[in-house]
């Protein structure tokens, strides 16, 4: 199967839970999951369902895993509030994400606040739920480590970070800390999740996985950096050269564009060595590493 | 004890843990950690936590307990979260929370987004992290009770219909409905929580402990809007009179002040009588019954 076919499973795969996910049905105040569906039901790129899904896979867990269906999900929800929030006219400001009004267009900014901050609760709410013959020791380690990569050290210090750094000069350490958090925290965390969903088996490869995550974590960041620069924007579904326009720190502004290239080409080389050393049952992932340095959009 | 004393051992014990539970140490954005310190640490009158607290203790609950500890703090971050999101220009549009600029104003509107969004996250990493002889499932237990009284089909919920009804007449069915989402939820929570913590003992009495929650969440509210009408502006460190100012529904339009009060009467007699079957073990929760509705802020 070509990595675009599986791709197109992991995202029908958690697609079809998220639609079922949240229904207005007897709801006090229906616009308020309508604006939750709007922020989860957007055409994104289930990238994080997808490492949940393909960790699990290599570290050998048996197909049909609830654990793993419900962090796939949760994962999605907090990428998906942190998106809602992310676009707010206090934070970023954007009127479209993928060619779509934002939720606070689509809605207010009111509903989009309040719409984040339940996407952000039925993540957790959804993988604590008690589940058939899973250990709830191991439930609650991945609960523990979604939180550790959503919260102040991960995701939203990234954004903190990003926002009261807009027109201030950063230094490559400084950006590298920066998407650690943003986007690399809750990456890393996904393909963590699939391994934990997996057991014993996933135990073993976890401080592996953990560094695969980081590399391709930094990799997916230059990759969006270059695809600003270089990138078509109606494939981008955004302007194309926005990064530029804003200020933006970015790693072809600091390296070069050669440079950004070349440094993505190392991440990728380092990140599919890690996966190799496992074999066959790494094919999968190998051919989603590919895809993250060389995705048109 | 007198009553306030059982509260400010409570307050001060929970403050403690909140105090320490945030720092700036290595932060990669340390005005993140201090924009949650400004919500958390904002002198609240702490009820939630000693709802945990004083329903572990009728449970039999032994002291010492991290998990009754981990719930107090838990729940505290979820409400001070909600109060720093709730203060937004694009909510209620507060500018000054018990006499002190609220997040938006101390820090903006950016940080307090995110301050509100991490400080929800941090509720349920707190509340996962392991626990030495404490049962996985309970704890997995606790923090699912956490999630559905804060998310889509409770607090955020209720949050979501009083912002789309400002201005609009409801009846007393939707008026009820809307508190018990907003403030109820919570609170029915804390003494759930605090129950849950203290193990088989508290499992027992939880279904009346709930109808307990339910209880004082209305009369909290009613008591609340009474203190709008009556109470003292500087006592109540906001403006006398600012829901009627900003024609909010309340107990009072809707009952009059008199059957109003009548209400809070019922409310908090059928409460204590709840309490009174458990013994002398209720008597602190009795007081906090008391004053629930005595209060003056």
């Amino acid at each position: 199967m070509s990595i675009q076919q599986v791709l197109a499973d992991c995202r029908s795969r958690v697609e079809q839970q998220l639609d079922q996910l949240i229904t207005t049905d007897s709801s006090l105040e229906p616009r308020l999951q309508l604006a939750m569906r709007h922020g989860l039901l957007n055409g994104g790129k289930r990238l994080r369902p997808a490492l949940v899904y393909l960790g699990y896979q290599l570290c050998s867990g048996q197909p049909g895993s609830t654990l793993a269906e419900r962090a796939a999900v949760a994962i999605e929800c907090i990428h998906s509030y942190s998106l809602v929030h992310d676009d707010l006219p206090a934070m970023d400001d954007d009127d479209l994400r993928r060619g779509q009004p934002t939720c606070h267009i689509a809605f207010d900014e009111a509903t989009a606040i309040l719409a984040g901050d339940a996407l952000q609760c039925l993540a957790f709410e959804h993988l604590s739920a008690p589940i058939e013959g899973e250990s709830p020791a191991l439930q609650l380690r991945m609960l523990a480590t979604l939180a550790r990569a959503s919260g102040e050290r991960g995701m939203v210090a990234g954004q903190a970070f990003d926002l009261s750094h807009v027109d201030k000069p950063l230094t490559l350490e400084q950006l590298k800390a920066m998407h650690a958090c943003k986007t690399g925290a809750l990456i890393t965390a996904a393909i963590e999740l699939g391994a934990l969903a997996a057991g014993p088996a996933g135990e073993d490869k976890l401080e592996a996985l953990r560094r695969y995550g980081d590399l391709i974590g930094l990799a997916f960041q230059i990759q969006d950096d270059l695809l600003d620069i270089e990138g078509d924007t109606e494939t981008l579904g955004k302007p194309q050269g926005s990064d530029l326009a804003q200020n933006k720190p970015t790693y072809p502004a600091l390296l070069g564009l050669e440079g950004a290239r070349q440094q993505l080409q190392q991440l990728h080389q380092e990140a599919v060595d890690i996966l190799a050393a496992f074999g066959p049952a790494a094919e999968d992932l190998i051919g989603l590493t590919d895809y993250i340095v060389s995705r048109d959009h």
